[in-house]
């Protein structure tokens, strides 16, 4: 008998397009098996200042997604923002080194929340939604921070930190929620999300 | 000016074995940046039935531990065994499709706590201990569960699933503790165990 084809059952076969340079997101939304193009969005990563902390991301995953030319009937954009928010500062990508040891350092022996923010987006329709996961970093001496930030260089990271990593594996004490949101995308909502847009 | 050498700043240079055939742990123990060894451990994960379910992954961890031979002054071993607790039930691998098909059934929609043993041995030391993770499933449907179970046969897991796959993605709405540990590791733990163990 020949094996049988196993196709996943429940996303819609559409054109996907994924907005995002993050090797970690397309990691990601390739676990959910399904086919998908990557596609270059241009944008700054600026936002009104009047915004409550936990709106950031979705404004800007809308601003990316808004971005981007119109699509075709059969075609669906996915795009993302992750913020990490520490008490009421929001913590985007480091400047440099010393920006990521600040960073860091505001990090370790505190609790921190991972904003997500999704946007999916079709000829006709757009969706927009975040998730938040609740982060615990254990304290971190000084040369534990500059090893990290010297060998793995989270330049390209909110909050100088990959979960992935080095510090994920060594200094997070406990997580409250989606663990794949603090990577980029937070898959279950993501998932269901898909199954049912439009 | 030469690029400095970073080594890990806090881990003891030893000789780490690694008594484990599971290539999660091998891939998370990589990431602590020191090298090891795989060794190969044969036991029986049988364990007497009177003990309470969280204490079956430590029995087994020092089970794997004292099944291997005497050690060198340099060497330190490491043993790990992961199982899942769903109310008073333990469940460890599948012994086939259709179990491994009531075991995803039975997490569905529930929460379920998963264990990792560690056990760590040198020469002259021995030091056991445990970590606890609580993982919530959404529910899922008939088709999902076939098809992520013919896909990825999840025969050689802890209650037939894999947090890193398809499953994982697309199912785990919430997760509280260390994500690694549902993977097979408790990181943070194992890495503060290792900057101390003698």
């Amino acid at each position: 008998m020949p094996e049988p084809v196993l196709i996943q059952p429940r996303i819609p076969i559409k054109k996907y397009l994924l907005g995002s340079a993050s090797p970690r997101r397309q990691q990601l939304l390739g676990g959910l098996d399904i086919s998908f193009e990557v596609v270059k969005i241009s944008t700054e990563e600026i936002y009104p200042n009047d915004l409550f902390p936990e709106d950031v991301a979705t404004f800007l995953a809308k601003k990316k997604s808004d971005a981007f030319r119109d699509l075709r009937e059969d075609e669906v954009l996915i795009t993302a923002d992750t913020i990490v928010i520490l008490g009421e500062e929001v913590l985007e990508k480091p400047v440099d080194f010393d920006d990521a040891v600040r960073m860091v350092t505001e990090l370790s022996g505190n609790k921190h929340t991972v904003v997500t923010g999704v946007c999916l987006r079709s000829s006709n329709n757009q969706l927009v939604f975040n998730e938040k996961t609740d982060v615990f970093f254990r304290h971190l001496d000084e040369d534990e921070i500059r090893y990290y930030i010297s060998k793995y260089k989270p330049y390209d990271k909110a909050g100088s930190y990959g979960v992935q990593e080095w510090i994920g594996y060594t200094s997070i004490k406990r997580l409250e929620g989606c663990y794949y949101n603090v990577m980029g995308l937070p898959m279950q909502s993501l998932y269901k999300a898909l199954c049912e847009f439009q």
